[in-house]
C-alpha cells in the first residue's frame, strides 16, 4: 500500500535509488500526454529515445514498416520524422499497430533518467489519464509514489507541477491516510486553486505561452482535459506499453 | 528595473552565474526569520558559518566578548553555543551590539552557495519582512529577482516556497509588468491560497510538523507573521548587515 506521495519538480531532483518507489513521469505539454494518446489509439508501443539518431536506429533495427518516428526539437517536428509531438497527430489511422520511436526535449529524457533506478514501476502520467494512473496505484506494491515533473530544459514547469498536484489530490481520495511531502502539498494546493479552469491555469505558464506562440494552442486545450483516458502507459526495459 | 521573478525550489537548482540577479534567500523555519530578528534587535551583524567549528573560529578571531554563537543541528541548540535557532531567543538584551556567528542546517548553507556567484545583492527574506524586501527591490539595479528556497536537507520545503510566493505576489503590485517564471507562478498560487491563514498553511509542512513535535510550535506562529518587520538583511563579503 502506498503510504506517501512526493513530487520531484525536475528530473535532476530525483535521487539515484528508487527501490520501493512507483514513479510517475509527467510531461503534460506534451510527451506523456502524447504517449498515452498513441497507446490509446492502438500503437503497439512507444520507445523513448534520447536523440533523433537513436530513433532512426530503432527504426532500422525493428523495421521501417513497423516503426514511426515521432517527437520534437524546439517544439517542432524533427526533419525526416513522421510525427511531431502533438497528441492530436497520433490518430488510430496513423499509429494503429505501429511502434513509435519517440524523442522529445524533456519527457523522454526524464524517462531515461528514472528508467534504470530500480523503481517498482515507471508510469507516464498526464491530466488526461490522471484518474487511471491513481487507480493503477492501488495494484502496485510500492511504499511511495514519486511524481517526476519533466520540466522545461531542466527548469520547473508549471503544468507538470499542476498535474502532479492533481495526481496527489486524487491519491488522498483513494488512500485516505497517505502522507504528503512538502512538494506534494504545494502541488496539490496549486492544482486545487485551478481545477475549475484547467486550460486557463496551464496556459499561464511560460512553456505553454511559447507553445501557443508557435501555433500549438490546441495542444494546451487537449492536454488540459482531465480524466478522459483510461490508458496507463508502463515503461519497462526501454519500451512503453499499455498496462 | 526588475523585469522577472524566478524561484529556485532548492539551492541546488541555482545556476552558477548570477550576474544581473538580485538573490533573496528564504529559510522561513527558521534561519532567515532569525537573522532578520537578530538585526532588528540590534545585533551588529550575523556571520553565516557552514560548520559549528567555523563559528567558533569566528569567535576566536573577532573576540569572545563581541561574538555570540547561534544556530542548530537537528533543530536544537548546538553544544557550547549561546543561542539556538528560535527567532524569539534573539532579544535586544541578548544580541544588542553583538555579532552572531551563525550556523544552521539549511539556511546558512544556502547563503554560502549563492554568496559567491556574482549577484548584484543577496538578501535574507522571510514572511516577517516580506514587504520590506519587496520595497528594497525598487532600489536595486538588477534584471531579475531569484528567490532561493533553502529547503530541508536538499528537499523542497513548503514554507519556503509559500514565502517565495508571497514575495512574488507582492512584486506584481510594485512592478506591474514583471514576468513570472513557472516556479514563481506556482509559488504565488500556493501563497494566495493560504494567505488568510498563514500559520495553518505553513504548519502543514513536514518540516513544520517535525519542529512542532520538538517543542518549537511557537516559532511557527512567530515566523508566520506577515510584513511585521522593516529589516532587510544584506549578505556581503561573508557577513550579513542591516541595509
Amino acid at each position: 500500500m502506498i503510504a506517501r506521495v512526493n513530487v520531484a519538480v525536475t528530473p535532476s531532483a530525483v535521487a539515484i535509488g528508487l527501490r520501493g518507489f512507483v514513479v510517475i513521469v509527467i510531461d503534460v505539454l506534451r510527451a506523456t500526454t502524447t504517449i498515452a494518446r498513441a497507446l490509446e489509439n492502438g500503437a503497439q508501443s512507444v520507445i523513448p529515445c534520447l536523440e533523433p539518431e537513436d530513433a532512426i536506429s530503432v527504426r532500422n533495427r525493428v523495421g521501417r514498416d513497423r516503426v514511426l518516428l515521432g517527437g520534437e526539437r524546439e517544439s517542432r517536428k524533427i526533419s525526416g520524422f513522421d510525427l511531431d509531438n502533438s497528441p492530436a497527430s497520433y490518430t488510430s489511422a496513423v499509429v494503429g499497430g505501429k511502434t513509435v520511436a519517440f524523442t522529445t526535449t524533456n519527457g523522454t529524457r526524464a524517462l531515461q533518467r528514472v528508467g534504470h533506478a530500480g523503481a517498482v514501476a515507471v508510469l507516464c502520467g498526464s491530466l488526461n489519464n490522471r484518474d487511471a494512473i491513481v487507480s493503477s496505484l492501488g495494484t502496485i506494491d510500492a511504499k511511495e509514489a514519486l511524481l517526476v515533473c519533466a520540466g522545461q530544459d531542466g527548469e520547473f514547469s508549471f503544468e507538470d507541477f499542476f498535474c502532479a498536484g492533481g495526481i496527489a489530490s486524487a491519491c488522498t481520495e483513494r488512500f485516505p491516510n497517505i502522507a504528503f511531502s512538502d512538494a506534494a502539498l504545494a502541488a496539490a494546493v496549486t492544482f486545487r486553486s485551478g481545477e475549475d479552469r484547467i486550460a486557463d491555469a496551464i496556459a499561464s505558464g511560460e512553456h505553454a505561452q511559447s507553445l501557443a506562440a508557435l501555433g500549438f494552442r490546441d495542444d494546451i486545450f487537449d492536454a488540459a482535459r482531465l480524466d478522459v483516458s483510461r490508458v496507463v502507459p508502463v515503461y519497462r526495459d526501454g519500451e512503453i506499453f499499455r498496462s
